[in-house]
């Protein structure tokens, strides 16, 4: 109905007033939607960029919300990029980029110094045509009066001004950069899942887009460059695909995975219903398993504090949520505590039976990596990567200095080696 | 209402459909009608055991959410069975047996290996004529698909099932067993008291059924069977007699209290309204003052932290949520921390002028048990105990390896004195 | 709209039954409407004062919950003794006094022994005409049957009837006492304050009302006596005020300001608002700036666990919530952790840049007071003072014993020096 609604209105739209790009501002962690779907009439994605307001409302630890308190987390406003751009073909804007002190979350803390200038350079970086900010100026009356904006009420530039200003010249500086290219990882990211873990959840704080993004925040600390696509999506050309949270594996989605000579990671859940919401009749993860030949036979959800582990590198490391008992006679890469397999694989194709925390996220993610060919980066905490038309700009999420990863010789063309607090860097290889 | 609606019912049925048996499944910790007199027109008492979930959505406290995880809380089904046996007129079945995972609770854990025989055993040793699991097969569609049946969606036997057949084999073996006889000490529970309470709890977390509860858990500790009645019913031949929380003492039930020569504990409250919910003239106990002559002049209820501590046993020890002043000049058990009555004396009948925590409850009970000629036992943390039928059955809670208490000589007509994690044993004396 | 119907009321009564004081009675931290516009129609502002139940109701620490238990925080009876004795343009009387434990609160504990004798002669020592107890007689039946009287369900006195009894006496003995007079320092105190709060927090837990206890309290530690009175009441003769929340302030409250010759202290978000609650062209303070002259540029409201720490006497204490960045020439009193002005003054005008917590306050309110030539007192904590006519009251709102800070050869005229726990004194000076 969305999409109707929305196809009606762009054919209005496109007839009255032809020859313009026609979008939408679409939301942070919203999935009531296919905006995949809804993209297709629209020209563009833009969307609605709150670095601070997220992390303040949506359900991240207490220590990310105190560590990030001025910069956002590193990978909310990056994820959100990365998917808009997917779901706009190629075509993303941010619509409203957050200038200052927003009035809407609980808390509503001030961005650290530098913060919006480095919010913009990332939108760049992850392929955005056009930053636009929320509100020209903070107005003085009204439920938005508390709502910072570009230029403050009395009509003098902010902060946030300034720093847009700031960016208007560096763009001209470095000059047109060109789309981005495909990157060498795809993230399959559905709405139909969302939409299947909200009706049957099974364990409190089981979420699609939540898992999803789990599993995009660890490819990230890796330094790697991320394309989020649709189910069915091809995936010719990516070396490393992942599938955090895919219940319904359609048969175009079976099609471009099959056809892909990718390494894979299928989260738990993944085949785990029909088209019609049923458990396959062999059991999940059902038409996965012409390639991956094992059975689910029973899942189990688990409450903070009875973690599932998993033994890996000497350790073991948590898992949450979730655990799946698998039978199947796939060698294991990886078991819980008790010996159960945890982690199988099939030739390129791997599953997991739990959704890992974030430090079995980094075991599992470097260990694919490597298999897929890929050359991941060490990133000190908090700092993140992305290329577009070979120039790696980097972004420094914390709130102390940092050292940007860039190779011996490269030319910076924006900053330096050392990032301040909250700063931003890019650079071309020598 | 619901006792009336419900035998209109079993009249047209038994009208219909003659000479079957009729039941009804009741749930656990559902206090919202009487179910004694709604039984009266049932044949058998029927209920749904989940121990998993009642322990998940149940105020429990973290730790015990955690340690009993896979294994549910030692005492829910125990309690229930005995209430609903009670509640049965000594005719109980389980209609609903958790089989696995469950679907509805914030977290569905996998029960432990061997747990599913156990609950099943247990509720034969508590008396059930007939265990019967929901259900027969997970189903493969709808808003239950997640819920664990006895066969896999794939119609292969689950675990579950493999424990259900198990027992059946052993049942044959074991041979039939009597009736559960009278045990030695009885718990008065009363919906009335229930519903007294949620009128008027005074404290967040008072409420008659968790109170009765934890009564039941202590002398459970102790290794006691134990029949919950209904007031009012006769206490003839029962030793010890327990009364948490009974605001109403109807004149029924202070008759068959006064003609028993039990040790009868009552608990805060006990006597505290009249048929009509009102405070008594002489203040409570009311009419428990011909046999205890105080008064209790002063209620007052107290947060988490500020517990009243009673002098026992050398220290102190923590009751829960509320505190009597008593006016008396009985003798004092035990007092509370700054020197006033907490626990009196008249002869057999004991008063508490609060509700102990487990630490303190344990002391009262082992007190009474021994002044009424009970022998109770050693039991490690987490094992329970139940005769049938001259046959003791062990349930072993906890997910650690256990030694069954049997007496030495004694015959195992299931399993071995080494219990292990979950396990049951049963056995003959010598 | 609730003025003018009280204003209808009102009118009836004086025609029908002249010559009588009409009231009303007053709630604790209500702020729905304007109790000073209401009482403009009242002969005398009365109150319920509900010590435990308010301290358990109110979101006020876990610590003090269990610290003030029994015996209520210091500062809530107080303060809404001093705020109804300004309401009711000096003439206040205690309708419903707390005579024991109450049966609405989450937890309704008995108050310490001496407690309600020691609440009645705070009232008294803040110029109440009468209290009077709810209620004469614990009701045996209805909902508040667990709601303590000043006599027990049976007809006997109760231990706070007892006490009644006993500041009935004292009271002859002590004899009439002066109306309160003018205090030296003024809180002021705005109702409409707490709505524009209300409309716009900006940060969960920011409430006028709450923020102005809280500047009470700091006044308060250090013994001085307040009068609480709304923006626009004549501000001569006091020493201190202190203004903790007051977004618009109006012309007349202004005015009352600049005539003052007082030391005063204005806390963030003061003149934030126009008359029509816009932003000020010139930025906040608005209309504060000819006398302090500073532009706040920015606000932004902060999590627990990032708090704004403010430079003082060496370390760095904490305020809460909320952090104003100034632009100003002023000197600057105190800063921020980072260098930034928290406290600016401008001859005896001073502006705080956050909201203190109660190290912080009592830092700064120490500082106001020696700067306003008072001379506060060293009270050891939980002791509170408050002078009438000339007789010193001292309340001990702790369970332990204190010393009252008495001069050398005062004489009591209630207790002694030694003020047991929950005791009241009351002296001359030599």
């Amino acid at each position: 109905e969305v999409a109707s609604f929305n196809r009606t209105q762009t054919e209005i739209i496109r007839r009255l007033s032809p020859g313009r790009d026609v979008t939408h501002n679409f939301m942070g962690f919203v999935t009531e939607f296919d905006h995949f779907a809804v993209a297709q009439d629209l020209d563009v994605a833009a969307w609605d960029s709150y670095p601070l307001g997220f992390l303040e409302m949506f359900p991240f630890p207490e220590t990310d919300k105190l560590a990030f308190l001025r910069q956002g987390h590193p990978d909310i406003a990056a994820f959100h990029h990365d998917l808009y751009r997917g779901v706009g073909q190629g075509r993303m804007w941010v619509m409203e980029q957050q200038p200052g002190p927003v009035n809407w979350a609980r808390y509503n803390p001030d961005p650290l110094l530098g913060m919006v200038r480095t919010w913009t350079w990332e939108a760049f970086a992850h392929g955005a045509e056009l930053v636009s900010y929320f509100r020209w100026r903070q107005a003085p009356f009204a439920q938005e009066q508390m709502h910072a904006g570009l230029n403050r009420p009395d009509r003098t530039l902010d902060r946030g001004g300034v720093e847009a200003a700031q960016v208007a010249k560096e763009l001209v500086e470095l000059g047109e950069l060109a789309h981005c290219g495909r990157a060498q990882v795809a993230l399959v990211f559905s709405y139909e899942a969302c939409w299947q873990y909200e009706i049957q959840p099974h364990a409190t704080g089981a979420n699609a887009v939540m898992l999803t993004f789990d599993a995009y925040s660890a490819l990230r600390r890796l330094g790697l460059d991320v394309d989020i696509v649709a189910p069915g999506q091809s995936l010719t050309g990516y070396r490393l695909v992942v599938v955090p949270a895919l219940p319904i594996v359609a048969p175009q989605a079976l099609t471009a995975l099959e056809a892909s000579d990718a390494v894979i990671l299928f989260g738990p859940r993944t085949g785990s219903r029909t088209q019609d919401g049923h458990i396959p009749p062999d059991l999940p993860p059902g038409p996965l398993q012409t390639r991956l030949p094992l059975k689910v036979v029973r899942v189990e959800s688990l409450r903070p504090g009875a973690e599932p582990h998993v033994r890996i590198g000497g350790g073991a490391l948590p898992g949450k949520l979730w655990r799946e008992h698998l039978e199947t006679e796939l060698p294991v890469v990886a078991a819980f505590a008790d010996g159960r397999p945890a982690w199988v694989r099939s030739g390129r194709w791997h599953y997991l039976a739990t959704w890992p925390e974030p430090e079995l996220y980094d075991e599992v993610m470097a260990a694919l990596a490597r298999e897929a060919g890929l050359t991941p980066t060490v990133l000190e905490p908090g700092v993140r990567l992305r290329t577009r038309d070979g120039v790696t700009f980097c972004m420094n999420y914390t709130a102390e200095a940092r050292t940007a990863p860039a190779p011996d010789g490269a030319r910076f063309l924006l900053g330096a080696r050392a990032l301040p607090p909250g700063g931003v860097g890019a650079w071309v290889k020598a």
